[in-house]
């Protein structure tokens, strides 16, 4: 399900002529696109097996020589995805489109060396059609990072179901203690899809008592007690754009240790919030947020990136953190999540979806962020 | 969540035992293993991020050397999961691991050609170990296809969650005209949790009418009706082994049609079971199911394979189909479902997950193949 949006819908033809404008960059006569999530975002088609060839703005009729490939399974469904591209059916998908393109005589041949398997690209070369393969990683990504009017529509729906389903979680009662984590879980995401999910985004994250220290914890059947920290990583996947979110609350009363490390972290997200700006470097803006854990002496409790891109995958471009390379531009989507984490103990995590603009982010997820102790 | 049983545990240690004989056969030093699901079977580790090194029985010490590395967050995970291997944790996993193997002076180190991007096997190159990189594609995914008593009691656990899931569906009144694929769809996907599903095994079909002719199907808003074809393929994830069902049902009375396309369907299906034996060339069962239906005209309906191997991954080999190679061997869990689908119209898909075993498969999904009409 889309959104329902006042705006236009995908815009698949222009996407694929930014596309052309980095293929004359990149001085390839065509891309072969195999990464699902890419061809979904220059096509709209959404099946378990595809390959499309994009040729360059230098080949002429370059829309006619763009040619989507599936498997006999889809012969339906690209036709009513794609109704606007050539489609090619064919078992060995790939192959029969490198074949085409050998057929067209393209030249230099750009492909996903970043996605590609070491087989998969021998394959290419021993159908011997002539063509020079050239390794041009990152292409789509590249685009894909700066959303338009249509994801970011997408994106709010998808956190809006995030934001309604964490309420209704807790409107129900259901996060108290003598609860598994696992039942939390379950009511988190199913009241998800009762506020318009398609899907979840990710396995929902609960991590009660020490368990919250576990940056990446799998719900069991640990029950929440008194004194918990309850941390909750969960998000909702609305016309394929993921949200995801962080809140960490407090069972019971919450302690001088509890409001301390809350403290901490939310400071430390709201300076890493505030770094969000076009032109900023990605290691800047995780340098902003890990300054203020850093300055309380727990740098090393803060054990991960402070965030990364979202859109059709949940992680994609950018990579914000230490080892992060590149800068911010207006509409990239992001997540801000620092966490400090006591092994043994217990740990925060707070988190939001933000896209960066001029003037400050736009934030998507609008759940509070005050230290909320549930009785 | 595993199911409750009886026998041993997961043998990590006995399935590197098996690979370490086939890094001997495949004359290589060491496997460099980096695909994630391949780690989890022979370490246990479920994190998102790792790479594993396991050395042959040619190497002094090789259990010594078999190293799991990971990143900070999964520090506690490694230790708690693979107690019995050295964990290296490092932001750069691979990179670390193929510098301890350079370190170690192995030699020949065999990689996951079918796994491994164009881009990392640069990288590993670049590293300049000193070490010779061996493609040796499906080493573990072979012997993953053989299930020991450990992972069919999983298996077993999961097709019953799925068996559960669809009675309680049914039971409940769920499945009616008048309600959306997509109601239908997150009702049995709750039904499977509350029968002791981890996680939903793929994202459940649920296709009505003309719908039901095309082979997978996303739930949508469309609305069930007397007289159609509903199809639902689905199933659960138990400790990390998935089943996988599909059934047919007719909404309201069958008419002649329905009962003769099913009764088509149903005998294919049965052909296809009869023929999975110790030995039987993949291509056989394919063409057992396949000759029921082309006998009856409707060859060209039948668009997709016969089945799937199952287990840790819910497509894993071998492939049943046309197009398949290698022969079965009494443990290995696979899928049958032939399917006959009318364009427009509508279609029919019944599958089981089974075990080969000499004498006759141990089916693992139990519900009724019989025609169900549903009032």
């Amino acid at each position: 399900m889309s959104a329902d949006h006042a705006g236009p819908g995908p815009d698949y033809a222009g996407r694929r002529s930014a596309l052309r404008s980095l293929l004359v960059e990149n001085e390839v006569d065509a891309l072969l696109v195999t990464d699902l999530v890419n061809i979904r975002y220059l096509t709209g088609f959404t099946g378990s097996n595809a390959a499309l060839l994009v040729t360059s703005w230098d080949i002429r009729n370059s829309e006619e020589r763009t040619v989507i490939g599936t498997d006999g399974r889809y012969l339906s469904q690209v036709a009513e995805q794609v109704p606007d591209l050539r489609a090619e059916i064919a078992r060995a998908t790939a192959r029969r489109i490198v074949e085409l393109a050998g057929e067209w005589q393209l030249g230099r041949v750009g492909y996903e060396s970043h996605i590609v398997t070491v087989d998969q690209h021998r394959g290419f070369i021993e159908q011997k059609t002539g063509l020079e393969f050239v390794a041009t990683p990152g292409l789509v990504e590249q685009l894909r990072m700066v959303k338009d009017a249509y994801e970011i529509e997408q994106l709010r729906a998808a956190c809006a179901a995030g934001d309604a389903g964490l309420a209704t979680l807790l409107e129900r009662g259901g996060l108290r203690p003598g609860r598994t984590e696992r039942q939390v879980a379950r009511d988190l995401e199913w009241a998800m899809f009762e506020h318009g999910a398609d899907a979840v985004a990710f396995e929902t994250i609960v991590a009660t008592g020490a368990n919250s220290a576990i940056p990446h914890h799998r719900p069991t059947g640990a029950v929440l007690a008194t004194g918990d920290f309850v941390k909750i990583d969960f998000g909702a996947v609305v016309g394929g754009y993921h949200s995801d979110m962080t809140r960490t609350f407090v069972l019971g009363a919450a302690s001088d240790w509890h409001r301390e490390v809350y403290a901490l972290v939310e400071a430390a997200q709201r300076a890493g919030r505030e770094a969000l700006k076009p032109g900023a470097p990605v290691t800047d803006v995780d340098a902003a947020a890990r300054a203020v854990i850093e300055a309380a002496g727990h740098g090393k409790l803060f054990v991960h990136g402070l965030g990364h891109g979202v859109g059709l995958q949940i992680h994609e471009a950018p990579g914000i953190a230490k080892t992060g390379t590149g800068t911010l531009l207006s509409g990239v989507a992001v997540t801000v999540e620092p966490g400090v984490y006591f092994p043994g103990r217990g740990g925060v995590r707070i988190e939001d979806t933000l896209v960066v603009r001029e003037g400050g982010p736009d934030l998507l997820t609008n759940t509070s962020k005050d230290l909320t102790v549930v009785e």
